[in-house]
């Protein structure tokens, strides 16, 4: 019988979700990872079985069981609603085979991602990967959120709505709607498409999986800019915009002593041109916010609100 | 053994299908109906389903059965491409039990449209319903199209992107991102939602179906801004002028000696502010152009594409 007990933290996203163990003391002894999270975008069982692969591979790889387990914390993408919570909470212990009694906690991405970044200091964080959204904690304690609606409700600057930007702009310069660009030629490279009408049966065969594909496509979007192309420039300068928005309408509501903005995903730390608009823009819109880097990742916010959980 | 023949003309939008039955003259003598028939958007299975419904409701109704059919031709939502078009038209023969032999064609709805439009002139037709398109014949037979690259890549004044904006514009005010706007307890009002969060599990649980009940909250926005609320005028003029820019690129590009617009689809016959903008701002791109009415249906002008097939 196993008498060390270990924490698990996930952070489940649009495109991959990772599982970290610790000790109950917080050191990280393992990591695992898997597919999509999602639960509005993939379903519930898919969201549950890519977490049950995350965890299986952490917990292996941290040489323990699922009998060790003292506490799951689990932060997923869709998961804003309390009854999405709730029955992806429900789902998670047989999935995981827990102990009977071991708490799970299921939160928004961006709970975890904010527990991470400040460890649990009042401020917000703007977060751009597959979606968008800016999530904060005030002085009070409140959780407050701007933006987050998923790609068909919202989700400005993020990488599909870059992606989408750029297919649209292509589109626009093929039909005479809009000027020219080298966007169209970069894309149908990326996805091996004669003609870019080709990219139409294929987005809507499966919209929900194309929103992943239609994200990736913004490495294309950042090249055709850094080669001069005047309409890839303009769509990363508007992500990096609403961006500078979205953090300073939530920072206006938060009204906080010291406002602290950290940033996190793949857009906000890989893309140099949206995170350098969106301090730009922040600076003229809120001039006492600070951005400040993240002090570590959403998983390890997840491990940590673990860590409280099992007190 | 009947003797007579009949025509069998198909318009399958994204939100409903229409058949009509026509005497070889080209006399109508019956009518049928039933849901979506984008095959891209509901199925090929679906949308060959929901056809085959609309046509035997309007075989019936003229007191012929499909021995008597001489030739067929659907116009359907989706159905733009080459490949899409072959599929359907595979699929039909059986699904409405023709004699073997029998034409089928298929082509996009904005074909037909045209057809039932302008009555085989050249000049071009502008769509806007639950999708938008600009689609024409120049004057020497060429076909050409602007926009109708759907609700993710395109649709730009359809009622789809108005119900979008208008989904989008609620969330932007509870967030402070946009100005305040009635909107959100209109949507709440027409959903029968006690909160405008609710519609997010909606919407995400099948975005392909809720794309029409998204365009469903036109009458919302056209009642927001009769009352007066300002971001709901700006999305329906926004509309009109989107719709206005993709007519003119396609004028631009056609070159026609006599640049003829007919307008069809829900949005346009039934939003007088989306229409009149479009009028105003067309006239400012394209001087020259002219807004026509349209002389026929687009099921009617399958009617037409089938007399010609049946020679």
């Amino acid at each position: 019988m196993e008498t060390s007990r270990i924490l698990v933290g996930i952070d489940g996203g649009g495109t991959r979700t990772r599982c970290l163990v610790a000790t109950t003391d917080g050191r990280v002894i393992a990591e695992g990872g898997a597919g999509p999270a999602n639960p509005l975008v993939v379903g519930l069982d898919r969201a549950v079985e890519n977490i049950g692969q995350a965890v299986r591979q952490a917990l292996e790889a941290s040489g323990h069981t699922s009998a060790a387990v003292g506490a799951v914390c689990a932060g997923l993408a869709g998961a804003g609603q309390p009854e999405t919570q709730a029955r992806v909470a429900a789902a998670l212990p047989g999935a995981l085979s827990l102990s009977p009694g071991t708490p799970v906690q299921v939160v928004s991405d961006a709970r975890v991602a904010l527990a991470g970044a400040l460890q649990g200091r009042p401020g917000a964080i703007l977060i751009a990967g597959t979606g968008s959204i800016a999530y904060g904690l005030d002085d009070s304690g409140r959780l407050l959120r701007a933006g987050g609606w998923g790609w068909i409700l919202g989700d400005e600057g993020s990488g599909f709505t870059i992606g989408r930007q750029a297919l649209a702009a292509a589109f626009a310069a093929k039909d005479g709607t809009g000027p020219a660009t080298r966007l169209g030629d970069r894309i149908c490279a990326a996805w091996n498409l004669q003609d870019l009408t080709q990219a139409v049966p294929r987005i809507y065969a499966d919209p929900s999986a194309a929103r992943t594909a239609i994200a990736g496509l913004v490495p294309e979007v950042v090249q055709a800019a850094e080669e001069g192309d005047a309409v890839a420039a303009e769509i990363l300068a508007r992500a990096g915009g609403d961006l500078a928005n979205l953090a300073a309408a939530l920072l206006r509501r938060m009204q906080l002593r010291e406002p602290l903005v950290a940033t996190t995903g793949g857009v906000l730390e890989g893309v140099a041109a949206v995170r350098s608009e969106l301090v730009r823009r922040l600076a003229e819109l809120v001039p006492e916010a600070r951005v400040v880097e993240s002090a570590a990742s959403p998983a390890a916010g997840a491990v940590l609100m673990a860590r409280q959980m099992a007190g």
